[in-house]
């Protein structure tokens, strides 16, 4: 039974307006609204519009036409949008436990409309706030109440200028003084100051600092957090011997402030030692409950999973808008055509299809992922919380690390190609700023590289596939998850066996088809195992053995995570409670995302023999193109799901009404001084050059 | 013979400031200053220091750290620029045609300071300029002189809000007036708007417009250039009937004023008419040297050539610019290491490697190409311009037009691909704007679009290979044209017989294995050809059948490309006068490019048998890797080599002292306001949000 709507409450997804899109929306093979429902359920739908509509009808958030804000004033309008939203308070504690996916959508509303306003709220809110929940104990408890008041703003500084991905060598430290009971937190020099700090820059009154923890005797016992003050709450000015700054432009999120801060013997209470992993008594011994730094890290592997899960939710929500941009744009662009007379939209071409729909498919595809590994992570948080020991739970966190460490890549890059893609496609009208396709790939783009970069993230992917193999090898331990996606792999030396024997285009139309294939790309777990060996024997360390990522360890964790994603889709989109309306559409989405991804794979499909034979390759080939061919007219109607409202998508050429060129005309002509002389015409009138007057010089 | 610097003149090439980067200078296997005169020549070198050093000494030209100018500052400060240019007078019209290729510098030189400077003095003297000059007669020549002195400043106007790639759909009309001897120049619609047109939106008071040419009998003779003046000289105020404006804000290129123009019934007179195509009587008599509008449109495809050619050379530059930042930040910045106490440089680790040095490769590889591409160019038009009607100057015409059209595309892609990797291995500090990775991004943007989109372009390619070979098939004609880029494909049914028989690593360092390999890709050229007829034997018109773009036509466009490229370095590093001293590290650079991107052609390789054992796909990607690992201690002296002055390359990560966190430290404290308090700060200390207060209201 497809769902409806209850009540007749059709405003919830009111009709586009008729337009030049008419005619695909009249060929598309479903309807928007029951894949909408589908997809979202009502619950969810209504949410979202409820913020939609709130930024909609405040002045404060409202759009201005080509507006070119400083950053000092972007900044500003950040900080109060970001206040307003404590206003409005779309969500309650009580509403975020109920339903924790109300979270993420909260943050990909706001995203949606600026991840500058976004990331301001969810560094402030969510990750400042749960370093605070997660890493502190009772007596930090406070803050939270002052967090959610915004009685502070918060801020979260592990890296320094010379140290990222190394945790371990931050170099900020802190000396714990019995005789005062007070950690002095400093910055041994300018390279260790705290850097790319979000909110730091110019909000932010309190930061938990990571620093290394020195005891009197001269011990030092790692990184910890220590929740500290460095601006007065009065007057926003920087507390005494804190250095704090703003560190600049970036390529995007310019309404976020970024900072660094530089500690000179700043001089803390003891009981702002965020003490959940370790304490310190007035004293001054070191107590912890866990019995190495090693097992301490470990247990923080949780928290960092955070990050991932929420960074692959917004990567797909950049993806998800750049592909309805582009694919409105495409289906009322019309250059060439079969006669002279006739010019045809160019989402009627091949190359066009190809350029975009996989995007469209792989957006549907990470999105349907993305979010159930956000309920897995809640499920394993709940966990946490309710002091789950257990062997399985601990599996259960090693599983969703590795799968959110190769997640992230996987969506952030799939966005980052697929944003410049569509602003390719969209040719020179993708290139005005307006159309919103760079702004889209600027704030994209740290996606990246931040919460750990993407080439190292994978490793610890290949690694913990590596980590079951060498078990299973070495004591013959069955290779199982909690979550079952490495479970195929026991039967790894079965699957190297099976070869692909699909010889028309239309067997190769169902995602199946692919999913075997990934399973036997196993074949790179078995390569890398071996070239990890072969190092080893040869007498590599361990740091030199690993350094065999390019071909081996990076691959595997990409194919494995791309198996992921298409697995969890297709078993998505064969369920039985699909509408039967939906199943063709839905099916034919999941099978393009998974043969366009295969493809970047056939080269080891044909070295390893999983294909033989010229065929092979051309049928991939050709299901490839079909499928594009099958789903072009369901493309604006696939937007029209996925696409927000157009004050929010905030794009001239990616409007509803597909009325491109009105569009984009208005557009142009709201923008300040359009029509205007330039300020400094007599430069030109006037003062004319002589030319070569001032070669002599040279 | 190495070439040495004469008269002892070691200013030209000085020697780097000590610091960081000197213990992989001193492991660099040659001189990069050897290098350097290699490459450019002492005359060359000596020509772009007169530029850089007159703009680093001249204050119009100080790179204002961390500014941000507006819109419209941007703007005036490009037209001051390019004003100031004219004053130095670089190059006068005697060095022009003595050394063509210093016109390629000087662009060159310009755009590694800031695109926008270039690409408004390109717009206005080259594309604006020879326009008037190829495409008008001596009646137009009075323009030329007032191009130069800048008494006009001009714009090349063809494109529309509607139409770009489908040039013969352009609306604009021009009805010829025998009564008063004048064209009406004519907008039907805002949708026929002139459109994009760079230096039109504050500062061209000329352009040369395109339009439709309708005779008062009623019949149309397609398009044809007018020179029409837009702007008073006096007052840069519009001209009557002339709506003209500025397009706003796009990704890139800010300084310069893309803009647009409606024309209301504008009366030009005959003689505003570019002539050289086509003429108009004063009676109103349409006259040609040509005898359709096809055979006239051919011989314009040379002039279209140029625009190609140029971008080519301008992605290259940016490739260059971006890897010389990155490798140098690579070699500086130092993370993880074999022990806990040693932290090495990124460098040293196999992914970085292999993201950075392959388009280090690049950037030398189509550096070369680009070059001698244009002195090809160069040579085209001499003859044009000796009224060169043979058989060959028409071959070499196409073979040119084949090769610039899919020579953009791969210079503009690899540049774009290569920023982004360049920028993501520099980590978070690569998404600081200060350190320039995103304004090359956005920069080098529009080459992949503009002069005809990169997938549009590649079409042009692959039907010039297409028909030769139907020529051969028909015909039995041999296939040869004037440069050789295609004489190998004469032996296209034997090569397809050959076998990679290289078995070991050490074979395939040289880049004559690749170069097989590609030869053999004509693989391609063959599954097209059958493709294209099997099309149209299952009744496809020419238009459906052409639209097999996807795995056919662009990749073969493609490789044939990558092989040009390959084959033209590939001769250049094993000329006999290479020096020895440079020859390993040329012999390396060629070879790494080769296999870098043959790699992405494996499947094929495979698919079609040439490669045949697990092993060929194995020792291909080892070979990579080695020669990754042999050029990385050659990097830092190879970007020695490309990289600008500092004050040029403007990026403090990438400075030839290495001081990374120093120049970035300091680079930092010199933006405006960045320990100030925020002005807004009342607005958090003060006006508190009520959380929840303007809930009740949704």
């Amino acid at each position: 039974m497809a769902p409806t709507l209850k009540g007749g409450d059709a405003a919830l997804l009111p009709e586009f307006p008729r337009g030049p899109l008419d005619s695909y929306r009249a060929r598309a093979s479903f309807s928007w609204k029951e894949l909408a429902l589908f997809t979202e359920g009502e619950d969810m739908l209504r949410f979202k519009k409820t913020i939609f509509s709130a930024l909609e009808n405040d002045p404060l958030f409202a759009r201005s036409p080509g507006a070119h804000l400083s950053l000092e004033k972007y900044r500003e309008l950040s900080f109060l949008r970001c206040k307003r939203i404590f206003e409005y308070d779309f969500l309650s504690a009580g509403d975020m436990f109920e339903s924790p996916l109300k979270v993420s959508t909260l943050i990909q509303c706001l995203g949606m409309y600026d991840w500058s306003l976004a990331a301001k709220y969810v560094l402030h809110t969510l990750i400042f706030g749960s370093a605070v929940f997660s890493s502190g104990s009772e007596r930090h408890f406070t803050y939270i109440q002052k967090i959610f008041s915004m009685e502070i703003f918060g801020c979260f500084a592990l890296t320094e200028l010379s140290h990222g991905s190394n945790t371990k060598a931050i170099r900020t430290t802190a000396h714990y003084n019995p005789a005062t009971e007070e950690f002095i937190i400093h910055s041994p020099d300018f390279e260790a100051a705290k850097f790319w700090v979000g909110n730091m820059g110019k909000t932010a009154t309190h930061a938990v600092v990571f620093a290394q923890l020195h005891m009197p005797g001269g011990q030092c016992h790692g990184l910890h957090p220590f929740i500290i003050q460095i601006r007065d709450l009065k007057t926003l000015l920087p507390m005494p011997g804190v250095m704090v700054g703003d560190i600049g432009k970036k390529l995007g999120q310019n309404g976020l402030d970024n900072g660094f801060a530089v500690f000179h013997k700043v001089r803390v209470p003891r009981h702002n030692l965020l003490n959940r992993m370790g304490d310190v008594t007035p004293e001054g011994t070191y107590v912890s409950p866990f019995k190495d730094a090693r097992q301490r890290f470990g247990a923080s592997l949780g928290s960092l999973s955070w990050g991932r899960v929420v960074i692959m939710a917004m990567a797909v929500t950049n993806l998800k808008l750049a592909v309805s941009i582009a694919a409105r744009f495409s289906a009322t662009r019309r250059q060439f055509g079969p006669t002279e007379d006739e010019e045809i939209p160019v989402l009627e071409y091949q190359t066009q299809q190809w350029r975009l729909l996989p995007y469209l498919a792989a957006a549907y595809a990470l999105d349907h992922f993305s979010t159930s590994l956000f309920l897995d992570m809640v499920e394993l948080q709940r966990g946490l919380a309710a002091g789950d020991r257990s062997a399985r739970q601990a599996e259960l966190g090693r599983e969703i690390h590795a799968l959110a460490s190769a997640g992230k890549p996987l969506a952030s890059w799939t966005a980052q190609q697929g944003i410049q893609e569509c602003r390719e496609a969209c040719g020179g009208h993708g290139y005005l700023a307006m159309n919103r396709l760079g702004v889209l790939r600027d704030d994209n783009d740290p996606n990246c590289t931040y919460e750990g970069d993407n080439n190292v993230l994978l490793q610890q992917t290949s690694n913990y596939l590596l980590g079951l193999l060498a078990l299973r090898v070495q004591d013959g331990a069955r290779i199982r998850s909690p979550l079952k996606s490495v479970d195929f792999l026991d039967s790894y030396p079965s699957i190297l066996d099976q070869r692909f024997e699909v010889s028309s285009v239309a067997d190769c139309l169902d995602s199946a088809v692919a999913l075997a294939a990934y399973k036997w790309l196993c074949y790179l777990l078995r390569e890398t195992h071996e070239k990890l060996n072969q190092e080893k024997r040869s007498g590599s360390g361990d740091f030199e053995a690993r350094n065999c990522q390019v071909f081996h360890g990076r691959p595997l964790a990409l194919a494995f995570m791309e198996l992921m994603v298409l697995q969890s889709f297709h078993e998505h989109v064969h369920r039985p409670c699909v509408p039967p309306s939906l199943r063709a559409v839905l099916g034919r989405l999941s099978a393009l995302y998974a043969l366009w991804s295969l493809n970047r794979h056939t080269a080891l499909l044909y070295r390893g023999g999983y294909f033989s034979d010229e065929q092979a390759g051309r049928v991939l080939e050709s299901a490839i193109l079909t499928l594009c061919s099958q789903l072009k007219d369901d493309a604006v109607a696939l937007v029209d799901v996925i696409a927000p409202p157009d004050f929010v998508l905030d794009s001239p050429i990616g409007r509803a009404d597909g009325e491109l060129y009105k569009n984009l005309w208005g557009a142009i002509l709201q923008d300040s001084q359009v029509l205007e002389r330039a300020s400094w015409w007599p430069e030109f009138s006037v003062n004319k050059p002589v030319i070569g007057s001032v070669k002599s010089k040279l």
